[in-house]
């Protein structure tokens, strides 16, 4: 079997460790049962020989065929691996959701989407990577008694991600413990009235009031100013046609979200302002994980 | 002419200062232009002789017109005032939009109703009243640049609310000011998620999901706690077929969703268990206020 596992993009502003997008950029992985176990890796991580013997999706398929079967077998794994690492792109939540997905998959069980978010939430206790990792497309999530609830949204096919990657990563953790513990009414007000607007332009498809709806007091700021550049980078994409420009999960990378005629022309302007950064034009993913026997 | 504004109710649990809900509960207001400006009061606030002497709907109305037209002249205005007073049910907003919007009118200007809307946010510095009395159905709301930006969703009619409202009011500057300055991240994340999931439950007409949408962790328990009887409220509503139960505002009312089927019983069983507070059952209001010349 194959399975491909989209990258995402989550928070988009303001919406901190709830909302998300899939983009068109897949990790895919071909898993063959086989006498002796095997790893081969192309892309990301390929050079890694540390990823060959403690790799974390071959962990997590090992730890869910088991719980499901009572044992593992032996299993040849091709990773083909597009999602850049630690770059704010989802490349661990795809490592997660692949795992389960293809462990449910191997072990003869019907592969129900809710179950494998919420296996995958044992994993990374934040959703807004994993949901549309698994459902595709923009999706809200909430969190109750360890169980995901989403509300989904398709994405136009006439809306394209440019990306900015740049060439150094953050690190999650770190990146993290930059924010404060607390924040004041206004702040709490201003990201939940942004997140809910956000939603709403989403699901009513009003593109247009994107960019007044992405505004985050939280997080963005404190994150950028480890890479200052990114500040440029939304000054450039607004300048230039970008519909929405938001920081990637928690960074590094930059999501700016521009209608198709524009998009070709803010990935050239954007790569010819930050040459050592990155510039790829995704499409929305509004299918989330999907398996070929 | 006459100007009728209906009642609303804000927050809606997560939606803290940004989520509203109009009502079809509605303050009218007759004006006809007369030699000698008198006042007449039937409903709420006929025995407040005060209301008469220093009425805060005659005051933005004359601010409004002279504003328009450079002076103001004299008007009767007979008020019907069945949206209660102080008890979250929004009647300031009712009493500031319909003066703005009937000022407008009556000095020959279009009533937009964005502007509308912007006018009343200088009155009242929180949009989650001001704008479903504007716009009607749920709105969600984003200030920026003092301007309300409003997203808006429908109501299906099968939908009804059953308010409780207790005798006793609720200070809105007293309530807000039991609040906490700061909160933790988790309080933020769970209320920007919530504020943003019941916001696309609303719009995807998804109401089965409100009550799972509805919690919130900024506001509701520490101002509940001033009349514990509304714990008892939300626990009989969401025995009795209850969608969603929370506060109406800042309080003192309840605000309980329910199918039609499911409303008389719910608005008996409440009434039954609280019987010195006022049942009501209301249909939601999609439409705003309305001008009738």
């Amino acid at each position: 079997m194959r399975i491909f596992t989209p990258a995402t993009s989550a928070n988009l502003g303001p919406g901190f460790d709830s909302l998300g997008l899939a983009l068109k950029l897949y990790n895919e992985v071909s898993i063959t049962e086989q006498k002796i176990s095997s790893i081969n890796i192309i892309g990301e991580g390929s050079d890694k020989i540390a990823l060959k013997k403690n790799n974390t999706f071959v962990n997590i398929f090992n730890e869910t065929i088991t719980s499901l079967n009572g044992k593992s077998l032996n299993y040849k794994f091709n990773f083909v691996n597009n999602i850049p690492f630690s770059r704010g792109l989802g490349s661990s939540s795809s490592v997660i959701v692949g795992a389960i997905a293809a462990a449910y998959h191997m072990a003869g069980f019907k592969v129900e989407r809710s179950i494998i978010l919420d296996k995958a939430l044992q994993y990374e206790h934040h959703p807004d990577n994993i949901s549309p990792a698994v459902w595709g497309g923009f999706t809200v999530n909430i969190v109750n008694n360890a169980s995901v609830y989403t509300q989904k949204a398709d994405i136009d096919s006439n809306l394209k991600a440019v990306v900015v990657i740049p060439d150094e990563p953050m690190n999650t953790k770190q990146s993290r413990n930059k924010l404060p513990s607390h924040y004041t009414m206004n702040e709490c007000v201003s990201n939940l009235s942004h997140a809910a607007y956000l939603s709403s332009c989403f699901i009513k498809k009003d593109y247009d009031n994107l960019r007044l709806a992405c505004i985050d007091k939280m997080h963005e700021e404190r994150r950028m100013s480890a890479l200052p550049e990114l500040f440029k980078v939304r000054d450039v994409a607004y300048a230039n046609g970008a519909l929405m420009s938001t920081l990637s999960g928690s960074g590094s990378t930059f999501l700016n979200l521009a209608y198709q005629d524009r998009a070709n022309a803010l990935a050239e302007i954007l790569q010819a302002e930050f040459p050592k950064f990155k510039v790829k034009i995704l499409e929305i993913d509004n299918d989330g994980f999907s398996i070929k026997s």
